[in-house]
């Protein structure tokens, strides 16, 4: 088990009134994932907010009006994660005509991951792969060894089309690109947010995190093809079709934003049967 | 009422095994659509498929697996449609706040309406504009009045940006234009499809038809931008985020496709209450 | 006439051995502008430089070799400009079949300049109003009202049909979406660059500034589409089909650019005869 | 020496007034291809046009001006081509510090060719290797490894970039994604026309062909990307940075269009000294 404690802090500048927050950065209830305690502080006393659970995820989404002037919202949780951890090796894939109907939604293309127009690209490098947790692991090293990793090198309009061409990217980048290479070549694959538990830091301070969950044998596995974390450590917030769905923060009005402050702790006590969060060549799942 | 007979026949010829349909040409069962009677023959004795309902659409998606060889699918199908009519100038639009959160996918950007790069343009032409369903109707008017209609002047990856500069294109483009604009001013929008009733003939034969529809007054609306059609004799068949979620056929494997042959008749009989579907000025909503 | 001093002031720092720059910032010598004295400091003293005129524009590309460590070039010229001033109203457009052989590459699209995208959008809007100067004025206007000018809301690749799209941008794609409309309305159009006399202090400080020609009448009119600068006032430093041309400086190798110090000052001498550039509504030619 | 007659027969219908054609089909006069004979025959006696050749590049547009009404222009020319032909092992890059001024236009992006959005990709594939001949013919290779040739896979706003995700294309796309890539590396590389010679009968009649020209040694030399013809019997028409410069018909008006005739015959007289064209393992320059 993985006992990992976040502290979140996200501060605005709210310029005028009706300002309207989407925030997804509430950590995830999952059957692996489960939330010990959380705490919420709103600096803003008359702001109206509601916790909305989505059915089936989850993930919550926090909505919240503000009134003009500074807004600091504070969060913290602590959660225990265990992960379904499984040999590659006898992870098949799952056939077309197998995939469940609310799983369909993730082989079509969406407004990031633009896989109708990778058919012939994808096909060519990955359409003679063996079947299984393989063939995505090879789309996952493909998208790490192809694209390089460099803070703002993007921006909220650029596409899996556009990282292939330009091969450099952040996080979100990497995921959108090893999403529309997986959806082109028939497995479903969807978008995780969470935090960069693991991430160098020489690459900044702690930040959120994008990564990806391919549907094999059944079961949603994780890939993080920026390799910048260790997925054992990664805490799920939300998970969407690509990054339009579940932003951490969508703001409607006229706000400035801060860089957001984020600490992730993992709990180490054996006694307790908490583990470290390690690398591992197991496929390990948390949905 | 309107009654609405379909047939529709779909011909293939399957050049390898292991080819897979997903369709949606099924009339879906809405609370304003009741499919009355309907008959589905697939030409391939052994051909194994599957309907499967969504939750919540009442759309139904049928899934086939077929042998190499011919393949013709023929489906008929009566429905009756009573739409909700409203006068367009009670129809007040959904502040954020308000979007229930089933809703809220529908203002997100998708693979074919980037409504996140059309921020500073609908705002130019539309944010001034009163809210309501005549906000709306403004959207679908400047797309029928800016976007030429021609057949074959798009492919499968022609999105709303695309037809935005290039100002031309079928059903389908005026459609993601008028979602991605729609989005673009917080309004929830999604794609429908179903079949042209009352377009034509000098365009081309009977085909199948996608449109709009926006959420307002707690409801969802058809817009029509393409003007195409009679608005009232449309039949749905699926509703989506864009194109890529509910195209009619979407085929895994190597397959040569016919023209699609469609009739759509209207019943005309005052004694049983059926009224032929006609334009109108009234906002109309059958979901 | 008009009397302008220029200052400039580049500095970088070469991280390794092998980099070459192209540099356009030197004035042009025109039959409308010309300079009158001129001169060039590099502080590396031996570093490999030359400097070519290209035939018929009379601007200066300047090559330069440098040397690991800290690189500035100062420039500084004096030019007068007699500007070709005209009526509007007497210049007419060029027909088609009446455009100079060299002349012709600039109806055509490229690469920033995607005319070919156009030709519906263009024709819409301009392709029914009187030929003559008062359509491309037409087109200016179009442009600096239709877009909103932002600092760094835009980059190298930035292109007309994203700037048409997002209605945002700098001088660069004012002049870019500016010069992919003339051309879809077969009006030969060019990309100039030169310093932005008379922009706003509250801009920020003075800056290489880019505009466009259209030819007109057999001579090339000025307009200045993004309205930041005095027209009069700009010193033409280099032309081409758009910024893929005369980019101020092209840098090949591992190198880090500070920001150019620019200083344009207009000489006022009424006994010199020397006028201080103003805003005018006659056309004004400087090529 | 080689020696060619080409016979070409272009068909249209004139649908209003004031339409006017610019073609580059005319066989091109460089040191190497010398237009023994030729004849120009147009249908529409008061047909206006005129015949404009380039400073320096031996090329020809014809412009003509034609009435409402069936149009056909014939041409027929016979060409002496005299190759320059070399050791690839013997031909090295040219530095960008020795680029000529006039060929340094063919480093910087175009319409088609947007080299700059390709640094990461090319320098990642053919950074590395060993600068020369062997590295424009590496980037050939690859292009026409990596993309199928398919007749109308593409349209004329098909760019090299869209080539590189959608890996499919005419002659035009691979010609575009060389250029492109070897751009990228800074090696001048531009777009020339003539005709298929030697192309395989099953892929459709004769037609235009579009063929690249990498600077090396001081050069034009060759490429054939998508290897549909045989270089040697490539009959040279125009030459610019992509097809945006050199289309064979650019048209103004309202035009129909049929398809082009095209026949090119290879002289065979062993006593003239006529060698059929063949494919060689050389390196082949015209210009």
């Amino acid at each position: 088990m993985i006992r990992l404690q976040l502290q979140l802090e996200l501060s605005y500048t709210v310029l005028a009134p009706g300002a309207e927050f989407f925030f997804f950065f509430h950590a995830a209830n999952t059957s692996h994932q489960r939330v010990i305690d959380e705490n919420l502080v709103i600096s803003q006393p008359d702001a109206a907010w509601q916790l909305q659970e989505s059915d089936c995820m989850g993930q919550r989404c926090l909505r919240l009006g503000a009134q003009p002037g500074p807004l600091t919202v504070r969060y913290t949780a602590g959660v225990e994660m265990r992960h379904h951890v499984a040999d590659p090796a006898q992870i098949p894939e799952v056939p077309v005509c197998d995939i469940p109907h609310d799983v369909l939604q993730y082989i079509y293309p969406s407004r990031y991951c633009q896989s109708d127009r990778l058919y012939n690209f994808a096909g060519g490098l990955f359409g003679g792969l063996p079947r299984g947790y393989s063939r995505a692991k090879a789309i996952c090293d493909w998208v790490g060894q192809h694209v390089t990793f460099r803070s703002n090198s993007s921006d909220g309009t650029t596409s899996a089309v556009d990282t292939l061409i330009e091969r450099v990217g952040v996080c979100r980048d990497f995921a959108h690109l090893m999403i529309a290479l997986c959806r082109a070549v028939n497995m479903p694959a969807r978008f995780v947010t969470g935090t960069d538990f693991g991430a160098d830091p020489k690459m900044g301070p702690p930040d959120f995190h994008a990564y990806v969950e391919v549907y094999l044998g059944g079961r949603w596995y994780l890939f993080d093809p920026s390799r910048t974390a260790i997925p054992m450590g990664m805490m799920r917030m939300a998970t969407g079709r690509d990054a339009a769905d579940v932003a951490f923060a969508t703001i409607f009005g006229s706000v400035y934003s801060d860089q957001p402050r984020i600490l992730v702790v993992a709990g180490e006590d054996a006694e307790a049967g908490w583990e470290f969060p390690e690398h591992t060549d197991q496929a390990v799942s948390t949905a």
